[in-house]
């Protein structure tokens, strides 16, 4: 560690760094497994539900089962052009042919206002109604009409010939949509038919994003931006809570601003081992637990954390580029899912490819290792070219379409091995 | 086909019906790939580019490509503690250690103020600017601090150690993100760290929805909420044109209307063959070529069509719900994907599943079929479990996941086949 040879007060700020870093709980790194069972044990608060028209209701959480309030159809329903009758006329129809006098009309736009008696037929075109007291329909090509309003039919029709019964696509009662379901535009398209105007869903998580660094002061926070993107992508709606330059204190007052408005914190930097690394104190300070763990057994995204204070889960990122985002895939992603009650593991899109050339490991063997890759369709399949270079590169971020995570001890992946790719949000 | 025996205005009505279908084209069925040759070799005018800012750029296609206006990094940096020096004064330092005086600092918020000369250093932390002069990073452990300002090394260092070179990253002048791309959220966040303020992107289309039918006169046209969802999901943004009535002039009036505001026009219903489906008629009359198929060989869906006026692309969906899904998913889907500019398959997110039970094929034997399924993800893999039902049941939308496609001649697919299954928009 440098000791200022230039000025008090600088020397003064290194020995406040050096009292912190002594009090710093040991830097222990957890499997990406152990991190998990400990945010998953973490004392977090629920987020409610709220009410909201079915139109502001595509990709919420319904949070109570929807059942139908009415029968689909309403009504009996003929599928077929022809004349809606009562069967038990044509009982004998195959030995005697029987004459059916037509009294009505009727078009799906159109109802039948006729009860068919005795030897009554109402013509039917598809999708109308049937009238009361027919319980069958007699095909058009069967039906030989005949002077005036006749139609003569020479076979026996069962009951329910062409007829699509009422309740038989959605009964009345019937559970429609479960709770837990991510609402699709064809639920929403249903709930529109069973003339549901709102839903009970989870609120949305606010998500605030705290940059850090005394480098970022004044500058657009680009990490905030991406995270911000992708925040919303996955259901929760972000909160730039700007930037604290590397002073406790300062970062203290950020992230504690961000806990009154938020449901979830992200900070970004500041979190490894350096003198400015201040935030994993930071999160010890403002309540408790506090910091439950800080490093995971992943490279990189290694010295990613994750607290808790006023029942809220707090998630630090590291700030170089590829590590953000590494720690954002296995932390933050499945924190938002696990929050929107649904499966952590569903927030990852997995794939599996063909990897293009060998990956070679370093560093950090007994840890998972993640390397980014841009994958194209090539006949054989899927293939991941690795993109290699800093952890602070922009342009290979750029360039992914997902993450290789290879296993923990392989000190290589070698050309041409079936991987698995977790594909970055919004690809 | 039904005379009416009650009105003769009626009777006028269904005479002029009858003119009609008598110039109605041979309904003659077209395989996907042809209505996709149809699609692909109609005149349809591109869409036009416009500027953006890069706040709403994200899932636009970029019309131009992007070029870097900067270097990232900017200067040359060092990605470690330490001192920076000139790599020459280092020449002999094994044989004979060198001292050398630190005459500046820097860190990632503050860059360095000096030109460092012979014998000169510039203490640096991770993320610095190299000071000119400086060619190299001597790492702190690696320094001897001396009293007063001195350091000294014992060992030869080579220039560029420690160090990222400007332009590493994102060189100026590199192109970033090519033409045709459509612009993710990492995307968004380099043109941001470029100070790229906007950006020159595609149009998204216009795409108007006519629904047609009596019967959905004075209700809400639960088919079109579901096809807008889909449309902008898919880049487009919907228009609701509106119901129109069983009745040519009116339907050539809402059709013509949806021409002049939209780059795509789709009708929901009456284009099979009954008596009241006009618009295969309308599409004929609104301008040339007019009806370019009317028939596809997929069953739901077969009788969708397309058409062509005014250089705009008219898709004509069948008003079942199922028959519009799948028109929607085989002719809308890739035809905005075409006009985006982007490869057409690329609409379909296809996924191989175990079919969980036999699915029988019992009319339209030369076509493709097309079943809804649920998916589930089971200890085998991903299971599809047909939902059987007519083709106007909502209810089995909702529970859909997707739509297993059957190839022609096929009489069933037996239980346990892989089968491959296009997922719906939004699932």
């Amino acid at each position: 560690m440098f000791t200022s040879i230039f000025s008090s007060q600088y020397l003064n700020q290194q020995r406040s760094f050096q009292n912190l870093i002594a009090l710093k709980q040991p830097f222990s790194y957890v499997s990406i497994s152990e991190a998990w069972n400990r945010i998953s044990g973490a004392a977090i608060s629920s987020l409610e539900s709220e009410i909201v028209t079915i139109r502001e209701a595509h990709n919420r959480i319904l949070a109570k089962e929807v059942t139908s309030p009415i029968s689909i159809p309403a009504d009996d329903l003929t599928h077929y052009d022809g004349y809606a009758i009562r069967s038990v006329d044509t009982k004998n129809a195959h030995v005697q042919p029987v004459r059916l006098r037509v009294v009505d009309k009727a078009y799906p736009s159109q109802p039948p206002k006729v009860t068919i008696g005795d030897g009554e037929a109402c013509y039917v075109t598809t999708g109308s109604a049937l009238p009361r007291g027919s319980d069958t329909v007699l095909a058009v090509e069967m039906a030989a009409r005949m002077e005036g309003d006749l139609v003569q039919v020479r076979s026996r029709i069962d009951p329910g010939e062409h007829v699509i019964p009422a309740g038989s696509d959605i009964k009345k009662g019937e559970a429609v949509i479960s709770a837990g379901r991510t609402l699709r535009p064809q639920d929403i398209m249903v709930l529109d038919l069973l003339k549901i105007e709102t839903v009970q869903v989870y609120k949305k998580p606010f998500v605030a994003i705290v940059s850090v660094g005394d480098e970022l002061v004044d500058k657009a926070p680009t990490h905030s931006l991406l995270l911000s993107h992708w925040v919303q992508l996955s259901g929760g709606i972000p909160i730039d809570s700007g930037v604290a330059p590397d002073h406790v204190d300062q970062i203290k007052d950020r992230v504690e601003a961000a806990l009154t408005r938020a449901d979830v914190v992200i900070t970004i930097g500041g979190c490894s081992m350096g003198e400015k690394d201040l935030v994993g104190d930071v999160i010890d300070s403002v309540g408790k637990p506090g910091l439950v763990f800080h490093g995971i057994k992943i490279k990189p995204g290694r010295v990613s954390g994750f607290g808790v204070a006023m029942n809220k889960p707090i998630v630090m990122l590291p700030g170089f580029i590829h590590s953000t985002i590494v720690g954002f895939e296995f932390l933050v992603l499945p924190l938002l899912q696990k929050m929107r009650r649904l499966h952590p593991e569903g927030a990852w899109h997995i794939i599996t490819a063909k990897l293009a050339e060998k990956i070679q490991i370093r560093s950090f063997i007994p840890f998972k290792n993640a390397t980014f890759v841009r994958l194209q369709l090539e006949p054989e399949g899927l293939v991941a070219y690795p993109l290699l270079g800093g952890s602070s590169f922009f342009g290979i971020v750029s360039k992914a379409d997902g993450v290789v995570v290879g296993e923990e001890n392989r000190t290589s992946i070698d050309k041409g091995e079936t991987v698995s790719v977790h594909i970055l949000p919004g690809v």
